[in-house]
């Protein structure tokens, strides 16, 4: 695994002294955790940070001393290593800093967390909430996340040339997915992102099925979906395979869905709002009269987390509209799902480059 | 997958309106989709229940319509489909019900999310924090989850009897952690319930290892550390093979944290409070001079999650020492930690029942 170079850390906590100082606060205390690995290199499941225009102290317990140490080697980053509680650790350490108006992650800081800091600092200190300070940064890769990600896509397209030899009449969903599991390892990603996806005949029809012990049947349509983590970094990856002759209604679903992938990915471009990127493909299933096949939104940004930002959707609760700009990694992956007769989805990864975008999976839509 | 009886519905919910009633609120919100799941059967990515006394409100959005609708299958639950998004659903549920006060899960609510609820709400709901309401009955297992958890201790048991067949010298702790996971599945668990710690020779000093390309070589101590998920419940087992002759001074870790299991085994039973559970392992160490080298809690709760109530720990940051009581799983996993020598953790799963407790993992301490 590589560290995460010094002058990454630089730059990332150079930006985040920027959003510090617009979002009129004196500090940020980080506590999500994959914000916390995005700014510092440190990965561990417990940990939190201070950060001021001035200083960053990361807190971390007796497990992670050695691995923090390691993370951090040179950047400008302080350790302080928790003995206590980390509450108690992380109220000291804010005391410490002399910020007065201080900024947390309201959208993973939970609601005990944000009382018990309130009543332990008292009226001296402000709690700021803010809202994706860190994941607005993370959305757009810098050139070593590229690097990554180009090569776990490289990755993930030759184990997806490999599946095709999983899925045979006879086999079960989940005897299906432990290969393809065991690939995913086998092409060294550290694991998979995901339970991997394999729906087969009418289980298709369900976006979200889990693998179960449903043999494969000739005439078959089989989603498979699956992902892995390398160097950290999430790729995901779709296809639908016919198993023998489909039915002529099936092939016409996947004829569809391969449109809407086609009118998708054409829409991805620097300036293009992730409702144009959605509606390419929603409006090529409409033409389609698969409108109301497809329920979910076209893609999700990639990245430390297999769900980040972008989300690709207009569907309701989905984040504000912002226009995509080079350097955001994130699936295109139009579906379409009909009860009792099954579903398509094929899924790639995009990388939004000057002039469009850059496909970082390769591999035939038929495998 | 067994569905959760439509009695253990009636009960939970039964005794769920209790806890309402006693924390002084009308109705409270679920939004932790463990108890979620827990509380109505229902196990997906996303959904909410309102509960009154009279009336539970299951929200779930079109992906998962069928899903809840098979699990909650006759209980006293109603559906309602969030066709716009969940904050808006829950927020038109919590004034249909006509609650007035209204408690949230504080542990596991955002403060993005308790700010945009009492921002909608307005001054006719007042939102009350509550803590741990729905985990602390979940720590008492009845007597469906007890079958669950023996028979998974059981299948645990014996894929741990095959596991020295993988630790061979020359083999690397990321194959031997691939073999392991392919046996939890080959045992017909839904998957590892965390991800397979083998750390052999010095990185078996790191509590919280992950599986590398280090070679297992002869003289080694190599800890493996996994666990699985059947029928949604988790165990967890731990054992430190020798590879050939150990030094004399881990032969003398591996007979003190034998020790140390022996003792706090022995001293669970209803009444028994976490720190005393704790403490058996503990001194039992200190005795054998290995108070530093022991630097985790005894043990943590098993059942949907594979670490929740009750904690058996004095360290920082621990739970209210509150008593156990019949029907709490557990695991017993003291370990010793020694820089440069290796580790040695040896865990047992445990359920409390009248008498003391009994042992639901059950394999020799060198397998």
């Amino acid at each position: 695994m590589s560290s995460l170079p010094i002058e990454q850390v630089v730059t990332r906590l150079s930006r985040l002294r920027q959003d510090i100082r617009a979002a009129g606060v004196d500090a940020l205390v980080i506590t999500n955790l994959v914000n916390l690995r995005y700014l510092t290199g440190f990965n561990g499941t417990a940990g939190a940070a201070v950060i001021t225009g001035a200083q960053c102290h990361l807190l971390v317990d007796f497990r992670y001393v050695a691995a923090a140490r390691e993370a951090i080697a040179d950047a400008p980053i302080e350790l302080a290593i928790v003995d206590g509680t980390y509450d108690d650790a992380l109220n000291a350490a804010v005391q410490a800093s002399g910020a007065t108006a201080v900024g947390i992650e309201a959208n993973s800081m939970t609601v005990s967390r944000f009382n018990r800091m309130a009543t332990a600092l008292g009226a001296a200190v402000r709690l700021v909430p803010t809202e994706r300070v860190v994941e607005r940064r993370r959305a757009v890769k810098d050139a070593h996340e590229v690097r990554i990600l180009r090569e776990a896509g490289r990755r993930l397209s030759s184990v997806a040339r490999h599946v095709r030899s999983f899925v045979h009449p006879g086999r079960t969903e989940l005897e299906i997915a432990a290969d393809i599991d065991r690939a995913i390892r086998a092409a060294e990603f550290e694991r998979p992102a995901f339970e991997t996806i394999v729906a087969s005949g009418p289980n298709g029809a369900h976006p979200h099925a889990r693998p179960g012990v449903r043999r494969v049947q000739e005439a078959d349509g089989v989603v498979l979906d699956f992902g892995g983590v390398y160097d950290g970094y999430c790729v995901d990856l779709t296809r639908t395979l016919q198993v023998g002759a489909s039915a002529a209604e099936f092939v016409r679903l996947v004829r569809a869905v391969e449109d809407a992938r086609v009118a998708a990915i054409a829409a991805v471009r620097p300036g293009a709002r992730p409702s144009e990127i959605d509606g390419a493909a929603r409006e090529t299933l409409a033409r389609h009269g698969l409108a109301e096949a497809f329920g979910h939104g076209t893609g999700h940004g990639l990245g430390l987390e297999v769900h980040e930002e972008p989300r690709i959707s207009k569907l309701p609760g989905a984040l504000p509209d912002e226009p995509v700009v080079p350097g955001m990694v994130f699936t295109i992956e139009p579906g379409a799902y009909v009860e009792g007769l099954g579903g398509v989805r094929i899924e790639d990864d995009v990388l939004v480059v000057d002039d469009g975008c850059e496909v970082l999976t390769d591999v035939p839509i038929d495998l």
